[in-house]
């Protein structure tokens, strides 16, 4: 079977079928690998027909949609074309890049270094890095403006170092990382939808001391969870809240008052036992006016020089909404109403209420919010929506995604003999997170489904232990949800967001005086030399030499240059060609130096010339019959002996 | 214009249409950059139609071949399926991994380091760095018996930091990597094809002193380029041949008995205008009996270690065959009996007979092997072949694909009227590399032809100033060739294989004595440690720690375990998964460390405990219902103050 569509309309939950309780079975062991979808247990329809046509473009066609990617543990945000699932770039932001020079160059060291706390760089020291040489980025989002995309942003988390990043959507590019103090391992994020970003909002996942400063160790009772909200404009932190339980993931209402983030561990267990103890967890609403009156009354602690509320439980800040069972994804609905948990360990989402939030802040039930609780099916994760009513909810134990509707699970919580469930489709296999064309926006329309699955296991031709992950492409513009195509793709297609092209603009030449290399600028005026023409001669400054060239294809305006063992050489590389596509690099042969120069950029990179003799420099980035022969030599004249 | 075929059969160059001499056009500077296809001035049939069926597999259909892709400047070895065009897995070999941990892993360093001279030990420890970060991997080729593909290995070159790399078929892991003395920035990379490899052979581009130490600097008439024979079961340098000239690209015969490197740089200039004086180039025929027995007799110089003979015109161990004009390519022809060299700068390709080159190391007029020469269009680069007698060359110039037939051009050369060029096809836009199915072995089977091209421009949507570029999908089982398919990809699609995927047969699961962790597994041993078992408490060693743990999805081994600040921490998982595609991985928050374990394998890393307090570990490959919970603490207590 290529492609199945089982629907489960008959009344009985494949989970009562089975007769498994989800923990139950999620805790004996190997249970979730052996999902695998298409149990034929159930009827199963006749697939269903794609509406939207084919995922396939002819060779030019444009795709309709920027698909902005995370890669998990690689550490980069992907560019994908939408519907061709096609890989269009890698941006690289927590990762090294062999290509770019990210994380060589010094433009983006500073990028990777101005954001970082003392500790971390007198950490990284010791191992004599300058920067984390990793990352584990999960959710890509971009900057809202009126509870749509507006093309500024995408910012993103790295759970693995505890950091929140942003890309400038201009030259999509990282231009600012900042590490988060006092949490631990940033995982749930996302912007303030309205009226616009605003607030980036980054769950700290682990439960730590606070301090962390080694005089509490293996007492759990005093760890805490950390929520931050960050000034996505200036990339700073606002401000930071305590919580009862730990922190996955969150999201913002249409309405600018509250943030939502889930804890599947009320527990505060430090263990796996301990974490999946109890039968209910909860997501905790934070009330943005009352925090931000708090900061304004001082009613904070400071810790490295962030002010630290208190919204545990008890608290005026917060809310703190009961949730069957160590609830997973937190997703507001277009509708710009309702919240959808999901249950993870429950076969159920938990809708909340946007409209009743008010009144729990005023004493309330908590529980008063919660508006439907639908059962969907085994291992619910996250849940996109079309725009039009329904949600798609991701089911890891099932591997299936599951189309309901939002209204029908409200009127069965209300006692109405109706099924919310419309439709089930078979995923390959065990999907994490999902979403839909525009999803996230009030501007949801309809049209296609991303499913992102753990695992692939027999969908591609066997390339070793390492399998890809499985980035499906479901059409959701019909009746029922069609897979039309498998995506392979490397560690990891964690989230993603799909953006309508007309929310997008780049830029395809660099404007001379973007500020990315400020610094270069600022050093090249002290020298007297014009970046845009370069230095014929080294500049000397003590043992520190700048190397000042233009690019032109097929040459860089210096064909050799001298430098004396041990210098410290900094080689600045302004490309002159202001053609689109007209990319040049500069490798340092032998030296471990090579990066990207784009057009009308400016780059550098900083080294020691350690070895006496003669080295080659040439251009890595393919740009002209003659590229083979752009290069030139560095001349390194031997130490004294 | 989504898929154009313009043909040229009209007995009208274009390039005598234009009147534009390619050398002059390509020195006047951005004609690299206006070919961009499709000038309608010539005569244009209606497209062509695709004879191989749809490159587009429905969900779950496999691929018929494995695509072995390089990844140019990201350093990487990428595998594809084909014709799907679906990248399935990234190899990471010269580059960081923040995913997998290659860079950062006690067995991925010793990989990268254990082939590394002494000197770059040294110049990279002035940085603070065990391993070079970045690599240029240009050409990725199989081993062989008898002609066609083993499946045992893959190797690949290093042009940046002048490396060669093998990466292990059944696993698809990079297992070697070894640096080249003498030698500077390996380019064309090539393995024996009879009997079998044997030798790999790998091309110095950049002439620089023997040896390199400083004391010539500035006079290149005594800089050499340097040929290196590489033992491709041992990854030992087995000699190395000084040549006149350069080297670019090279190719072996079915013989066994010649290799055949391509030089532009035949002037031995050290700028472009040097480079490119003269209307002629060569390529150098290395004659491996005789330089064998010439190492056999000792007839040879010692360099690091190495035999180095002197292979310079004159010598009898090599034959300089002249070529039009600064040549690029070489590829032997599944025919067995002809090598084309690609003129870049000519509008030719040059043919030789391998019968014939036995004759010209007696003696024989070097010319006398040309057998033909046939003008194909602007700035031919590499030529495929479909094993019924055809060649498909690129022209970058051109940005065009020409089929021509290999014995029309041989009668052309002799005297007929017969045109040999048989079809072009648009690229979009300036075709480097290409490749046929299993076109370069004797079982070219002439189904598809990948076009990787070095601009992409207006092809896919706009992300920003750095473009993907195109790897486009030709189908050519019909008459004439038709691109079915556009494939952004991130820098760069530099040079790839296609191998039939019933050559290839990886493992999914590792076995427990692989060679990989064999210093994991001493240490263990030393340890009285089971590694399938691990250990409840580190094991100190002075202020050495070795902690070790296995992993079951969803849970650790450990929950937790304690280290003092400072501590040297050692950190071994072995995965006990035995499931396919069930790959865990662990990650050390806030400590720069994270990496794969796949199935049944065993992965350590080494770090500084530098942070008193609480810190986290967890599974960062999504492996469980339960993955977010699979984490535990390891405490660092503060040193004494």
């Amino acid at each position: 079977m290529t492609n199945g569509s089982s629907e489960n309309k008959t009344g009985i939950s494949r989970r009562d079928l089975l007769n498994v309780p989800a923990k139950g079975a999620l805790l004996a062991g190997a249970a979730a690998t052996i999902g695998g979808g298409g149990l034929a247990l159930l009827g199963s329809s006749a697939p269903a027909t794609a509406a939207n046509g084919s995922y396939a473009l002819e060779p030019g066609e444009l795709d309709e949609y920027y698909g902005f990617w995370s890669s998990g543990q690689s550490g980069e945000v992907r560019i994908l074309g939408v519907p061709s699932m096609r890989e269009l770039m890698r941006i690289p932001v927590f990762n090294r890049c062999s290509a770019t020079g990210w994380g060589s160059t010094n433009e983006s060291k500073k990028i990777l270094t101005e954001g970082m706390l003392p500790e971390t760089k007198a950490f990284l020291a010791s191992h004599g890095l300058e920067t984390y040489q990793n990352g584990d980025l999960h959710h890509p989002h971009m900057s809202f403006t009126d509870g749509t995309y507006d093309g500024r942003f995408l910012f993103m988390n790295d759970k693995a170092n505890t950091r929140v990043a942003r890309i400038r959507c201009d030259v999509m590019k990282c231009d600012k990382i900042i590490e988060i103090p006092n949490a631990s391992d940033i995982h749930g994020l996302r912007p303030q939808k309205f009226p616009r970003t605003g607030y980036v909002f980054a769950n700290g996942e682990h439960r730590i001391p606070l301090p962390n400063d080694g005089k509490i160790l293996d007492d759990p009772e005093q760890y805490v969870s950390i929520f931050t909200a960050i000034d996505g404009d200036e990339m700073s932190i606002s401000w930071q809240v305590i919580v009862s339980g730990n922190l996955d993931n969150c999201d913002a209402d249409y309405q600018g008052k509250y943030a939502f983030s889930t804890s599947y561990n009320s527990e505060e267990g430090v263990n796996l036992a301990e974490m999946t103890e109890s039968e209910t967890d909860h997501v905790v609403i934070f009330n943005i006016a009352r925090i931000e009156a708090a900061v304004a009354a001082g009613e904070y602690e400071t810790y490295n020089g962030i002010p630290v509320l208190d919204g545990r439980k008890g608290s005026p800040l917060t809310v703190y909404v009961s949730i069957p069972n160590s609830p997973h994804g937190c997703n507001t609905a277009p509708d710009g109403k309702h919240i959808v948990i999901n249950g993870k360990l429950s076969p159920t989402v938990s809708i909340i209420d946007v409209d009743k939030v008010a009144a729990l802040f005023d004493g309330a039930d908590p529980q008063s919010c919660i508006v439907a609780e639908p059962e969907l099916g085994l291992g619910p994760l996250h849940t996109a929506f079309d725009g039009e009513g329904n949600g798609y909810t991701t089911l890891f134990l099932d591997s299936q995604m599951v189309k309901w509707n939002i209204d029908a699970a409200i009127r069965q919580h209300n006692g109405e003999t109706v099924d919310p469930i419309l439709s089930k489709v078979d995923v390959h296999y065990q999907p994490g997170h999902n979403h839909s064309s525009m999803g996230e926006t009030k501007e949801a329309d309809g049209k296609w489904l991303v499913s992102l699955n753990k695992f692939s296991k027999d969908r591609f031709i066997n390339v070793g232990p390492l399998k890809p992950e499985n980035e499906q492409l479901i059409d959701i513009s019909g009746d029922a949800p069609v897979v039309v195509h498998d995506g392979p793709t490397f560690a990891e297609p964690h989230d993603c967001i799909i953006v309508h092209r007309s929310k997008v603009n780049p830029v395809s030449v660099w404007s001379r005086d973007d500020p990315t290399w400020e610094e270069a600028r600022q050093q090249a005026a002290a020298d007297g030399v014009d970046l845009e023409f370069g230095a014929d001669e080294p500049i000397r400054d003590g043992n520190k030499v700048r190397v000042y060239m233009t690019s032109v294809a097929p040459v860089f305006s210096l064909e050799k240059f001298t430098v004396k063992q041990g210098d410290e050489v900094t080689v600045y590389v302004t490309n002159m060609d202001d053609i689109d596509d007209l990319t040049h690099g500069f490798t340092m042969g032998n030296h471990g130096i090579a990066f990207e120069i784009g057009p009308q950029a400016t780059a550098s990179a900083t080294f020691i010339a350690g070895r006496p003799g003669v080295h080659w420099f040439y251009c890595q980035w393919f740009c002209h019959a003659l590229h083979m022969e752009m290069r030139g030599r560095m001349l390194v004249e031997p130490r004294a002996s």
